[in-house]
């Protein structure tokens, strides 16, 4: 396709997302990496450092994951000048469109008035799949590095069978881990078990709770309690995958010496490439709709 | 527990289900199966043959699935006595239960004026998902019997990624089938590649559909078409799963030769036992919310 | 290749092994398939009825699984006319090429004379590999047909590790099947252990053998004895996948009532497309070294 | 079992090891660990570091793997001390036992001068096994901690088809990678296409090696020669998992910037309690031998 694309700002996973894009358009640029130590000239990307000209005439613009952290300004944590939301309105052509991960009302609103498009991407159900695919592989890894045995025999729990507790539940039992999932539904509870995986009632976490090596959190509910965290096991690893507030009473969890891990955000850690390749494939889902 | 269960009509799946049901509750008996061969008195199961002790002092009356096939009677296939709706209704308690598969506005208005509560547990996300693992298994027997090459190696495509869609496709695989399932959407794409299967978009099955070995259809919606089934190799088998009108242009199948087998209804076919053990199941649920 | 290749006799495998050599050799007939009902002509394989042609500047002949049946005359069960073996090849070139399987020393004897390599097909370790991994699928569907419950949360038992049992076994549990498998050997104890199965001593079969649904067994040798069989529910499936003299005491599992079913031979009964693509693969594999 | 078993050495496998011992025998002591900081007590295991009280009265002792480093002393790297191989037998009652990994002639024969009898757990096929696993497990964590890809997708080599290879092939190969394995043996590579993995010959490798993401050498070998590495792609990583002297020409991917990590001897790294439970269970099997 011939659309010029700016990619402004973002994380890691930005420059993989443009090298991706590069594969399907022709005119590629990104601006907000004057930091960044990697060179993406070979993918056929220029790096531009001029503001004006990172913008002018283009007609779509890519913002990272969030698109902002403080609500003024473009989140570019690679880049040593600070990119206001306004700037990038005022700059942007009329009818252009802009792509960013949850975007807000603000940018909406400033946008409208130019009749630019928003669109976000961390909305789609694709992104959001994939995604938990890349923190599924990342919650294994982390559980590799972080116990002296292996997956095959362990005894795990997975908190937790919405999209990241399916994927985590299928690879342990896959690397042959002994493994149980929870959930409230019913329905849940059956799909857990027509997956070969034991099924537990959320409310009934506690009763084997001594019998896990490991422990997965998916759910930003705490659940696991005082009560609960005084009964696994001291060389249990927990891992919290939830965002915010988490899964776990984790002040009660540090005052036992329980072994715990909140690892979020995983997918721009563990692996940026794919991550970038999800977000330029959404944006290309979006295109063609 | 100490309510009276009376299992009354019904296909093979029920004598199974009062088998499974025996074990959690007391007080079990099967009316309608005068003419069914085996004995169920092993599994401390009554087989009733008067109707009106068969439904004295009941707490709990469970009817088949469908349960009735002419509106007017329960469906009781082996039975050679009819056993009228009106009847049951009339001889049951005021506050009885009844469960059935597919009940309709009749039965349940009926059952109201007597304070009698209806559940219909057909409609279960519960019983739903485990007949969709059961036909999954079905539909793999069939490809097995009805082909001269193995599952492995053999180039599947699964229409639709439903339920079943789904989990044929996850048994395919796994035997290393080289799969592809089709969807409309961009999310259902999405999970058909997290789960290491080949995505297809539904209106482009037609495009390679000369390559598969065996074509498995899940949509009730007719997809093969003609024009797309004159390009189906003639030793390609195609599997239709989906219920009426079933998901091919069936004349032009015949007329054309093509090797075609539409497989509906399996889970009572080929697996009776683990289908009655998900409708006791489903009761069970039921009766605990 | 240019070799002028006869299948001559042999089962259903044969006319297909003929069908995938003629995607690699140009000049490929079959002879001894008089009462054969299909027609393989469409492959671009010559159906021969006169002998002398069907033998005439042949390079390479290939006879079925068994070469002969009864020592004299070649394989031939879809013939009218026999062939008797001294004749085949009194009629060969010098220097020609036998394929087959079981070959024995009258035949190896017999060509040595003409200068005629024998090549036994049968002792070739992808062979036995590929039938291995047909059995073990057709052993899936014998289980999928003769139960009335699902191979998913199903008890099985496979008894013996060799190749058999080792894909049989892994194919179960990927079904979601609860899957133990028996060996002698510590060391295969542990493989089994590796893949994610419940090791079982063979000599202590005996001990749990009221918890299988389905028992599978892969040694020639008489396990399943009087003593165990009588322990063994009357509901369980056994099904012997070994050659003569099997592995039970068939006697007394039939006095016992027991479900047995003694499947031999299944990769030309379940899966003849697939079995006569491996004797052409390896064939192939012969001609290369 | 009421024999004094005492464990003299080794890494941090040898006091996981007495730890799973410890379940099994009532009189577990450890010595050699005066550096090591962990406390074993805890297990039941008593931390002896008087030499003389160490042996007094020993059925068993357990050296580390391997035994010795140096060919005079125990291997011991978390003592401070030197232990000395002949004070260890001059110590040693006559008829105790030695288990120890990879023994050599020089303790054997002054071993069996005093009716010691010595076991090397290191041949023993079980544990070879439970290593191989453990790598597996190993290389897979490297694989997901070297990468900025997801397994999933990903283009995967893994040379050679030995127990490693084979454990290591299936478990990408469920986590949904695309995976090639090579070998030399035709029945090798049917194997591996039973396994549903595309099979490659080893001579062949160098073919598509531009097309693999991640590459895995099993083979002790240099089979990575400069030619084939030439067109190994600047952003595949490779992971040598061989043994001395590994399976690639280091000098020339060390020259030509090739991603390359060397990962030997990972089951102590990875996961030493899983390993110190197999170096366990072998004695175990051994003794009951």
């Amino acid at each position: 396709m011939t659309s010029k694309i700016s990619f402004i700002g973002g994380d890691i996973r930005m420059p993989e997302a443009a090298k991706f894009a590069a594969k399907k358009f022709d005119n590629i640029l990104i601006y907000g990496f004057d930091s960044f130590k990697y060179c993406y000239d070979c993918f056929g990307i220029k790096q531009e450092n001029n503001f004006a000209s990172a913008l002018d005439g283009v007609d779509i613009v890519v913002f990272g994951l969030p698109y902002s952290a403080d609500g003024k300004n473009i989140f570019a944590p690679y880049s040593e000048k600070s990119i206001p939301i306004d700037d990038v309105i005022s700059q942007l052509n009329d009818g252009a469109k802009i792509f960013g991960g949850i975007l807000n009302k603000y940018i909406e609103e400033k946008a409208a008035k130019k009749n630019i498009k928003c669109f976000d991407y961390f909305k789609r159900e694709e992104l959001t799949l994939k995604n938990a695919l890349i923190t599924a592989e990342g919650a294994l890894a982390v559980a590799m590095n972080e116990t002296s045995h292996t997956i095959h025999s362990s005894n795990c729990l997975v908190i937790g069978y919405g999209r990241i507790g399916k994927m985590l539940s299928d690879m342990l039992r896959k690397l042959n881990a002994n493994v149980s999932a929870s959930a409230r539904k019913e329905s849940d509870l059956a799909l857990i078990e027509c997956c070969g995986i034991n099924a537990v009632k959320t409310n009934e976490i506690g009763k084997n709770i001594a019998d896990y090596d490991i422990i997965f959190n998916t759910v930003p509910v705490c659940l696991l309690t005082k009560d609960i965290l005084e009964n696994v096991r001291d060389d249990t690893l927990i891992i919290d995958l939830a965002s915010k507030p988490g899964g776990m009473d984790f002040e009660s969890a540090r005052y036992l010496g329980k072994k715990i891990i909140w690892a979020t955000s995983l997918p721009g850690k563990v692996a940026p490439e794919t991550s970038g390749k999800i977000i330029s494939d959404t944006i290309y889902n979006i295109l063609n709709e």
